[in-house]
C-alpha cells in the first residue's frame, strides 16, 4: 500500500425528505445564491423544497450553468456575488452544476485574473492562493460524479477541459436525496451509472499495491452497479436501486477507494478531448474509451483485470488471458445495455477523429497518462483507433 | 436503505515516516499536552518522534492512562491544561489513550461537573454543552478501536462503562504509521483483529435493508482481517500485511460502513459489563460474547448470517443452518487461531457470574439490546450461558 493523506470534511443527508434539514447547516443570516443548470431543478420543484428549507434568509438564484460548465458562465455568477454581498453558496443539480459552483467560490474572492485557477491541473489550490471562499451546500439530483463529496472540479475554457482541485472546494454538506432523480431522463441515469463505474475502474484497474480493503470496495461498488443498473434504467421509482445508485455513485469519487493506491484516469484525459471536439456526453466517452484502453492495456494491467474478471464478472474458467478478454467484453455489454454506446462510429464520427483527438492531447500536455505514465500519445492513437 | 448522516473530517496521515508531517497541522505557537498510556510509547521512541516533529512548540507530557481509560486519571489531565493553559493535545497510543484524550478535550472547559458528560449515552454532546475544546491530534500505535478517526470514547466511572460521542471530539488528525505498531504484544495484536472483527460485524450482521455497498465493504474489510490476521501474529514486520490491519481497523469504525444500516452492539454492551468486573481485555470479551450471540440469534440474524457465510467464509454446501453453524464456528476458530479464548471458563470464570453480568446489564439500563431492542436480560442469560 502507498503512503496517503485523506481528507473528506462533507456532511452527507442521505434520504428521503432530507432537503428540509439544510436549515441548520447555514447561518442564520446567510446570504444565499442558489446555483442550478437547465432549469428541470426549478420545474421539478427541487428550487422550492430548498427555498423552503432556507426560510426567511435573503436567497437569490443563477442558472444556466450547462453541462461541461464553462468559465465565462462561472463568471457571471461570481460577478452576481460580488455585487450582492452573498455569503452562501447552494448549488442544486448534478456534477456540472456542483463542479462549476465549486469553481464560483474558488473565483468569488480571488483578486488575479480567474483563469489563473485553471492552471493548477491536479495539484491543490490552497488559501496561499485564494484567501477566502464562500462555503457550498449541495442538493444532488444528477448522481454520476462525486463532485457532492469531493474537491475537484473540471471546467470547460476555450476548448479544453481543465481540472481544479481545492480543499477549499469541499461542499460544506450535501443532500443526497433518491426521490429528487427518480424524474431524470433515462439517458442521464445511464450516463451516471457509466461515470461511476469508471471511475471506480481508474482506481482499480491499475497494479496491485496489496491494498486490501481498497480493491475490495471498489469491486463492490462495480459488482452493485452491475446488479443495480438496468434496473435504474427499467425501474426508475424503486427507491432501493436508485439508493444503492446514489451512494455507489458518490462513494466511487470520494476518495476513500483511492487511498494509498495507483490511479489510472488515461480513459478521462482522452474522453475529455472527445468531449471539448464532438459535445459526446462525458459518459459516453468513457464508454467509448475504457474497453478499448483496457484492452491496448492488458498486459499492463493484466494482474488487476484478472481480479476483476474473477471477482467483479465471476469469471471461473479459461486462460487468464480468455478470462481478462471475457471482462471487458462485459464490460463493454454492460455499458451497452444501458444504451450506452461503446463505439465512435455509432456517434458517426470517422477515423479522422483519431488524427484530431491525439494533437489535443499533445496540445493539452497529455503525454504520459495512465498509472505508469506509458499512455504516450502513440499509445492512445492505438486506443483511440480500436474504439470503432 | 435507512436515511442517514455521515460527517467526518479527520485528516488521515497514512504510512511510513508521517509522524514528520504533523508539523503543519499545529498552529506555529500551540501549547501541547502529549497524553500516552503505560509507557511503550516512550520505550520504542514514538514519543520522541513526535517531539521532534513538534520542534520548537512547548510541550508537555502527561502519561499513565489506562487500559479502559478511568474517570479520575482523565480529570488530573484536565487539571495540567488548565493550570498551563494547553492549547493543543496530541494522543500518542491506542484506543484507550485516544478515548481518554477526548474526554479530556471535552471536559477541559467544561464548566460543570465533568460526570454530566458521561450521562449522553449514544446521543451526541454538542456545543451548548461544552462551549470549546481542544484540537486533538493522535499518533496511533495500536490498530484496533477505530478511535483515530471517529467521535466516540468509551470512559470508565465506577464499576461502569460509558459511552461518551460529540462532534467535537473528532481527531483534527490521525498519524497511522504500520511500523510503529511492530512492537506491539502478540496480545495486543490479536486482540486490535478481534476488536476489528467485530466492530465490523456489529454494523453488519443485523438484517438486510438493500445497503449493498455498506454489506460489500463489511465483508471485505472481515475478509481481509481473515487472510491477514494470523500473518500479523507470525510476521509482525511484515508492513503489508501489518498496513491491511491498520486501515481494516480504522474502517471499520470510521462511520463508513455503518451508514444506512442497522447496528447492534449487544456483543459490546455486554463485553463492557464481563471487562468492569472481571477485567477481561476488551476484545477477550468480544471473542467470547459474539460467537455465544450470534448463535443464540441466528433466526434473527439469519438473512444476513447466510450472506456472511457465503460471502465472508465461500461456505457453499449445506442447508442455510448448516452453513450458519458453520459460519459461527469458523468465527470462532478464527479468534481462537490468534490466541484469544472464546469461552469464560478458559479465564477460570465460573457460572456464578452469569447473574453477576445479568445484573449489572439491568443496573446500566442495557434491557433492550441489539438491532431490534429484543436482547432482554433473560435473552442476555441465555447468550452468556453458551459462553462457557
Amino acid at each position: 500500500m502507498f503512503n496517503f493523506t485523506f481528507y473528506n470534511p462533507t456532511t452527507i443527508l442521505f434520504g428521503k425528505d432530507q432537503i428540509s434539514k439544510i436549515d441548520s447547516y447555514l447561518p442564520a443570516d446567510a446570504k444565499v445564491l442558489i446555483t442550478y443548470g437547465g432549469g428541470s431543478a426549478k420545474r421539478n420543484g427541487v428550487i422550492e423544497q430548498v427555498r423552503t428549507a432556507l426560510g426567511q434568509r435573503e436567497v437569490l438564484e443563477f442558472g444556466g450553468i450547462e453541462p461541461n460548465p464553462h468559465y465565462e458562465t462561472l463568471m457571471k455568477a461570481v460577478e452576481v456575488i460580488r455585487q450582492n454581498d452573498i455569503t452562501f453558496l447552494m448549488a442544486v443539480g448534478g456534477g456540472s452544476v456542483i463542479d462549476g459552483t465549486k469553481f464560483i467560490t474558488l473565483a468569488s474572492h480571488y483578486k488575479g485574473d480567474a483563469t489563473d485557477l485553471l492552471k493548477f491541473g491536479f495539484n491543490r489550490i490552497t488559501n496561499s492562493t485564494v484567501e477566502k471562499v464562500l462555503p457550498i451546500g449541495a442538493v444532488l439530483t444528477l448522481p454520476a460524479t462525486g463532485s457532492e463529496m469531493n474537491d475537484g472540479a473540471v471546467i470547460s475554457y476555450g476548448n479544453g477541459k481543465f481540472p481544479v482541485m481545492s480543499n477549499l472546494a469541499f461542499p460544506l454538506f450535501s443532500v443526497l436525496d433518491p426521490t429528487v432523480t427518480y424524474t431524470l431522463p433515462i439517458k442521464q441515469v445511464a450516463n451516471g451509472i457509466v461515470d461511476a463505474f469508471v471511475h471506480t475502474t481508474e482506481q482499480y484497474l491499475t497494479f496491485p499495491v496489496d491494498a486490501r480493503i481498497q480493491d475490495r470496495m471498489a469491486e463492490g461498488i462495480l459488482q452493485t452497479l452491475i446488479e443495480i443498473g438496468k434496473q435504474n434504467i427499467d425501474e426508475p421509482e424503486n427507491y432501493d436501486a436508485r439508493a444503492n445508485m446514489v451512494w455507489s455513485a458518490t462513494m466511487a469519487l470520494n476518495g476513500i477507494i483511492g487511498v494509498g493506491v495507483p490511479q489510472d484516469w488515461a480513459t478521462h484525459m482522452i474522453g475529455h478531448e472527445m468531449t471539448a471536439l464532438y459535445g459526446l456526453d462525458h459518459a459516453q466517452t468513457l464508454a467509448i474509451v475504457h474497453p478499448a484502453l483496457l484492452t491496448e492495456m492488458k498486459e499492463q494491467k493484466a494482474a488487476k483485470l484478472l481480479q476483476f474478471a474473477e471477482r467483479v464478472w465471476g469469471i471461473t474458467t479459461g486462460t487468464d488471458n480468455e478470462k481478462i478478454e471475457l471482462a471487458i467484453t462485459k464490460t463493454s455489454e454492460f455499458f451497452a445495455s444501458l444504451g450506452v454506446h461503446t463505439k465512435l462510429s455509432q456517434y458517426g464520427i470517422g477515423k479522422d477523429a483519431v488524427d484530431k483527438i491525439v494533437a489535443q492531447l499533445e496540445a493539452h500536455g497529455m503525454t504520459k497518462l495512465s498509472e505508469t505514465g506509458k499512455i504516450t500519445p502513440e499509445v492512445s492513437r492505438r486506443i483511440l483507433e480500436r474504439a470503432f
